[in-house]
């Protein structure tokens, strides 16, 4: 029983790890945190996929490494990781780095539990149901249903799944097969996750019809009803309406209250992305944007984008109250979910969801709440409303700079035209050369390493640059940084 | 245009949020890691919902609150979790905590980014390209495809999309309705995530068709083919086989070579829902239970299982190389994946997922990897079956223990029989009786807060214990004192 032997002692080391840990954790602060959050250190240390692949040694051993190389390594990848934390990276819906989101996090991370039963997660399956009714306030719903998942894609599908259930439970056993084809209505500026959602459900892309947007990019409610009676003509049954609230490109907000009554009209269920525009909901001045959100069926909003509880954090909410996503999603497994518990089985939600093991992710929301308050995380919100209100103010200033639209939300989209275009608007090929403006002057910044921003084309619009400020550290002086840096970036082209 | 002039300082006070982070690590370390691992403290500090909800005063609320107080909830939070890292905590297939993953974790957190774009994510874009290697190289898959879900229940429902997609493309634009009525197959001891995954789908649970299993819980490979046969007599076409290698409660490997032999006869798709097994791929000693696993079309494998990454850690990994996953998910949204960047576009994978933003899985594991090394990993990995060993052997000499089965991985199944119902096997109340022992002592041992381990029934089998240990920091100490905690706690039963 040589082996048995071998089990007298631990094969883990905790002196060494812990030392490992606080050392790691040191380095942590030193290169991520603190030269990640410093205006004068690079945004990205770029360097091409292969020689980035050199430089890090990436392939894994039969042999362990020192605790000085893993050390080294800890370094590297921080080096040349992107800070999304710098108060110059603008090219996500999220940016910025929360101290208290942070310490929630790396809670979360050492404690390392499941939130399915109480019995496994005491803490979180309370602290979830709290920070989701808090939520749902926002929405204006006094009572409802809800959980955290992946991610705002993930919580859409939750949403078209849930709809489809309520109005056709047989299909959770017998499969779309045994239910009508089903039409989806979303606008042109929705998602992708819609469109993914529909694949990976059975229902199809070609089932979603999509509802035409005015000038600002948002949907047109009198095209929505249109959509509807066609879908029905064509035989499709109308379950399920997306509307954006704060799309993905230009960040406009689709009519909530109007398209609200043309889903109670027809009877369907009214789902709200609100992933990204959710968080204007803490703000009693940008609120009204959603105007009507509490009319909706179900609604998905990420508080890692705008609240920056970094990813991923996502929360699905449901105005239901009667168990419907426990019926939807229930397959009563019963090593899990036991009948003769000791302890209120109610409190064990785990089988809501589509998941098992799912991770914690309202502790980082909800820490980041209790330092700020609700009020501090209106201010926050206020406040990425102002940046980008400065900064439109500023382009409309700015020669060679154009607001692709008047910003509603907090996306700023603007193209840079460089001073050998300007006054070309009548040219053919003006909008082909405009089109390669923003791609090099990413390029340029990029290698640079002096900020990060997005483009992309829209429609027949070409290449603009959307920009997004979330992030509480940034100041006039990197908004105005930012503009310069356009221009000294592309006035050659 | 005081609200511009506001802007001229950063709202977030580096400084203080720094400290707040060093107070709040050391608190994790000290109050976390360090009692967490302690043999002589709490599993949890057990206490009923109500009261719980009272302690820690969960409520969001206008204000703030001073950093003081949010440490002391750092502090409330860890002590009222349960201590997965705990050397007596066998409760769930994860536990223990590996330093250098969590060191992975930590910085991951920090670093705050989404595996979408190779702009945004440079480091973990190749990294997780060079674990998916590894692990398909274990597989024994020379080439192939994959990423990291959230989990393994997302991971199995990637692989009937997949599936799907690959014998029906047309299913993507058209829905279900375009395609023949889908049979899946599995066993009677699979995953719930193979119903959670056919009824999200539009699959429908009634179309599972749950084959038989022997006396060990492994598929039975005629019955397999019995009812193949059977869903084609009823107009059903089979797509999908889900193989499970580790299930959930015994542990039990269904015998793929076999089954591999059956798909191939039948053209059909073979999955191994290797989420819980699948580590014993590092066993030279214990990979022969996956025999034919390289035979497969898709595995799903959960590091964070076994491997003790953390959550979440999950591994679909596929054997086509062709761009099957990226054909099957794709939307080829424009403002993420651009079609002219700078850099080579094939490093941009975000699109082969149903996410968007997609948390980073991969360096948690990775870093522990390079720590250990993959013969540092085998050992823990037989380590952990040589516990299993240990334990049943204990238990054989134990009056009043019986095994379940025969352990032939390291999930520990057994009754424990008190004294009051020993020799009394032949009594028309004695499974009643007996399935109440184990939810009794269960209910003592988190009162008492001195381990943890979880029970279920199982077919006709009541409630038995099923003991887990991966957490190389266990010892035979640890081992010998849950056997004589389970006698003390249920002798008088
Ligand atoms: C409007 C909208 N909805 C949903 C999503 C998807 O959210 P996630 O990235 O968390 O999946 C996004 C992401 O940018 C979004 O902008
Ligand atoms: C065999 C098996 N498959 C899949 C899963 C699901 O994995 P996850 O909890 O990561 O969703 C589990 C979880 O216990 C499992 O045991």
């Amino acid at each position: 029983m040589a082996e048995h032997n071998a089990l007298l002692c631990p094969a883990l080391d905790k002196v060494a790890g812990e030392e490992f840990l606080q050392k790691a954790f040191q380095i942590m602060l030193e290169e991520g945190v603190r030269k990640g959050m410093d205006a004068s250190e690079k945004v990205c240390d770029w360097k091409e996929p292969e020689e980035l692949q050199q430089i890090l040694d990436l392939d894994l051993k039969d042999g362990g490494e020192p605790q000085e190389r893993l050390l080294d390594r800890c370094r590297d990848v921080i080096r040349y990781s992107v800070k999304t934390c710098h108060p110059r990276f603008f090219n996500q819906l999220f940016s910025g780095l929360d101290p208290h989101a942070l310490a929630g996090r790396l809670i979360t991370e050492m404690l390392n539990t499941s939130q399915y039963t109480y019995e496994i997660a005491p803490v979180f399956v309370l602290m979830e149901e709290v920070v989701l009714k808090k939520l749902r306030e926002l929405i204006g719903w006094e009572e409802g249903d809800g959980l955290f998942s992946p991610g705002g894609s993930i919580s859409n599908m939750y949403a078209m799944n849930v709809a489809r259930y309520h109005r056709f439970p047989d299909c959770k056993q017998k499969g779309n097969w045994a239910i009508p084809k089903l039409a989806v209505f979303t606008s042109q500026e929705c998602h992708y996750s819609i469109q993914k959602g529909a694949a990976f459900l059975g229902i199809g892309t070609d089932n979603i019809y999509l509802v035409a947007v005015d000038e600002k990019g948002k949907m047109i409610p009198a095209d929505l009803e249109k959509k509807i009676n066609q879908a029905k003509s064509e035989r499709a049954f109308p379950f399920f309406v997306n509307a954006t609230c704060g799309t993905t490109v230009l960040g406009a907000f689709d009519p909530v209250a109007e398209i609200a009554e043309v889903c109670a009209r027809h009877k369907i269920w009214l789902h709200v992305d609100a992933a990204w525009g959710g968080s204007a909901l803490l703000s009693q001045r940008h609120r009204h944007l959603l105007n009507g959100v509490e009319r909706a069926d179900s609604v998905a909003w990420n508080p890692h984008k705008m609240l920056m509880t970094g990813l991923q954090c996502s929360a699905f909410l449901l105005r239901d109250n009667s168990g419907l996503l426990q019926r939807c999603h229930c397959a009563e497994a019963t090593y899990l979910f036991q009948t003769d518990k000791f302890y209120n089985r109610a409190y064990d939600r785990g089988d809501q969801t589509i998941q098992c093991g799912r991770k914690v992710d309202c502790f980082k929301l909800w820490l980041m709440w209790k330092a700020n308050g609700t009020r501090g995380l209106e201010q926050r919100v206020d406040r990425a409303f102002a940046m980008t209100r400065y900064l439109a103010d500023e382009i409309k200033k700015r020669e060679g700079f154009q607001l692709v639209i008047e910003p509603e939300f907090i996306n700023l989209c603007f193209w840079y035209v460089p001073p050998s275009l300007r006054g070309k608007e009548g040219c053919t090929d003006y909008c082909l050369r405009l089109g390669k403006v923003a791609p090099m002057i990413k390029e340029r910044m990029m290698k640079k390493g002096s900020m990060m921003v997005s483009y992309q084309p829209l429609g027949n619009r070409v290449n603009f640059f959307r920009q997004v400020v979330t992030n509480p550290a940034v100041t006039r002086e990197d908004l105005d940084f930012f503009l310069d840096e356009i221009e000294r970036l592309g006035r050659d082209l």
